[in-house]
């Protein structure tokens, strides 16, 4: 957590309602932060069901292997999630860590090791030592709580500087069913996955392939879309908890994902999924513009996607969009880069509504005036059209400031 | 040009020789910068060769075009050079400028168009004027002279704090020969190419595919294995140019590359090349550290490659040297986004001579303290053994400070 709050944060924070079928709690395990707490538990009821999409890096963590080889089982009782650090690169421990955790935290609810997940974020190569909130389990599941889902958000975070809240109300059937979700970043931040940890919980009843269908599908133009800094986590974590408990009020089992009663379920979901991922962005360490970069007429929707993370991740890009200053010919050399289908003198490039470029060469109307008026906002949209195809795609990122560096840099000589 | 120099520049410049065959001529044409020279010609005796490397971007500049076309016919009269506008993203305009500004060269050398190259390195996407230029051409034919090669690597500078220049002498046959080489940086360096611009000249008689087979396979190791900021430039451009003068002398013609007389010459050329491309690394924008970075233990030397440049590029990396804070979590980070086969429970990595990691987890003998002093280096060394092949390469980076950001920035508002 920083003492300065992004200007990018969120003006309001959305209350965030009880899920049926979830209960929370937190506590100051004291594991690398003082006076803050840095673990959680959220705890569910019997039948919730699980999906997951994890880190695509060759290192993974320890928890995301442990969670891996639990998600086929389908079902969640609990997971347990610590800040503070990652429990990545940390060999044989590490996996002795997310054992004893999970026997510990089976044993606190009463459920089978299969059914505890687990998460953490921080440090990464330093041993976790899981006597350090082990003994915790017990109390927290004792005391955990339907309405905590505020101090769910605050556990998780880093160098966050603000919780990431979103929630929403659906009707699945005729009922109303609650979708709520929790994230933290802030750096390390690219595809694939865009966040370090995600958590949405719900109490639709809904069968656990279906779920990760709608997961896998949802990821794509939202979490892995978004880049902070073209460093992928060890342990980037997305998890996605159907408690089902909304059966009881009528909501229907749903076992199909082709089910059409599932559509304005998985249309909020993938808006929350959105949310939170732009929330990271706004986040992003050092980040004071939030940056959308569309390609189109790119050859292929894949093509267009790769050419927008090259814009998205070219640090001379970032830093001139830091600067305030329009320079669309670093854009141009990230088209270049990105080793994607293109004709220099084809492209054209817009910052906003404005069109710079035209044709491969400055637009004639070009104004230095009016772009640089348009640079000053916090949100920044550039979009490129190639002119060879049909081909698109969004990212969204945020720019590089010496803040960045500074957080990172821990100049500490 | 800065007013302040790298602390990793050259402690001495190198005297530079004249290379019989090659004369030289700078001049202050104002295309951008005032009060010091932007235009070079480097004017080359009949029967020079002629080799080159180029960018690999898919938006090239023109004069990068230019160049390419003119290349098959291996033959060089005259180079011409501007700093402060690259002539890129220029559209139809930018291929007039090229033909207006080779047209002229041609006359006033007497030559054939397809017997002059360009180069320009600046900004991007602004209209380059030959009328700027053009007309100083014949003057700078005229007074054109051998010893003029310290002259030539300022006038081709941009951003960087300090002219780049190498130089040795070698036998050929039983004749010593000359070899020259300038090069500028210093951001957007990313393979391939590593440097905006580099020139090497020679008296030695080499026959334009020997010379050709030398460059291409030269540029692997040296200038294809450093990145500053992973940006490739519209621009890059290495030329390598062979007058033969030394023929008169006795030197033997080389016109085959697998000629053994040409074993002396190609490892210097090859000493040349790196030590040219360390420059550029070390006068990276912003940069406070030369870091080294050798992957070996890969499946192959193409997959070492990838792996040491995602440590290289990873910003995260990258910010940690800048902070002398020996992070090797961030290298794990970096290995697994590679993408390339790792096993993490068999990585071991060194800073210097310390091994920090071993079988994938912290090495039981690792001390912060010992670590953390070699960190003050100027020369930082990192290694990593994936464990898993016999692959290896290294490459060369800097660190990424708040300098860079500010450099790049250009926080005008």
């Amino acid at each position: 957590m920083s003492d300065t709050v992004s200007p990018l944060a969120p003006r309001k924070q959305p209350r965030m309602p009880a899920v049926p079928g979830v209960r929370i709690a937190t506590a100051q395990a004291g594991i690398k932060y003082k006076g803050r707490t840095d673990l959680l538990a959220m705890v569910f009821d019997e039948g919730t069901t699980v999906a997951g999409v994890f880190t695509r890096s060759k290192c993974p963590s320890a928890p995301v292997e442990f969670c891996r080889a639990n998600l086929p089982g389908g079902s969640a009782r609990i997971l347990v999630v610590n800040s503070g650090n990652a429990n990545a690169f940390t060999g044989k421990r590490g996996r002795e860590t997310t054992a004893a955790t999970a026997a510990a935290a089976g044993k606190a609810t009463g459920c089978a090791e299969s059914e505890v997940f687990l998460a953490s974020t921080g440090v990464i190569g330093e041993p976790l030592d899981p006597a350090r909130f082990a003994h915790l389990l017990d109390d927290l599941v004792d005391r955990a709580e339907p309405g905590m889902w505020a101090e769910a958000g605050k556990a998780i975070m880093t160098t966050d500087t603000y919780p990431k809240y979103a929630t929403a109300k659906v009707l699945l059937g005729d009922v109303e069913v609650t979708i709520n979700g929790i994230a933290k970043g802030a750096g390390m931040i690219a595809p694939d996955m865009a966040t370090m940890l995600s958590f949405v919980a719900t109490d639709a009843p809904i069968d656990a392939p279906v779920l990760q269908d709608m997961l896998s599908k949802g990821v794509g133009k939202t979490f892995n879309a978004v880049t902070v800094d073209s460093d992928t986590s060890t342990s980037d974590t997305l998890m996605l908890f159907a408690t089902g408990a909304a059966e009881t009020s009528g909501a229907p089992r749903i076992s199909d994902p082709k089910d059409a009663r599932l559509s304005q379920f998985r249309r909020a979901l993938n808006r929350m999924l959105k949310n939170l991922a732009l929330q990271v962005v706004r986040d992003g360490e050092g980040a004071r513009k939030q940056v959308e970069v569309t390609v189109t007429g790119a050859k292929s929707a894949r093509s267009a996607k790769r050419v927008a993370l090259s814009i998205a991740n070219s640090p001379l890009v970032k830093t001139a969009i830091a600067g305030e200053d329009a320079n669309w010919g670093r854009v141009v050399m990230a088209v270049g880069k990105a080793g994607e289908p293109a004709d220099r003198d084809l492209l054209a490039i817009w910052f906003g509504g404005i069109r710079v470029a035209h044709e491969g060469e400055r637009d004639p109307a070009y104004s230095e005036a009016e772009t640089s008026a348009y640079m000053k906002q916090d949100e920044i949209v550039i979009r490129v059209d190639l002119g060879l195809g049909r081909g698109k795609a969004t990212v969204w990122t945020c720019d590089l400031t010496k803040e960045y560096v500074a957080i990172n840099g821990d100049y500490r000589s």
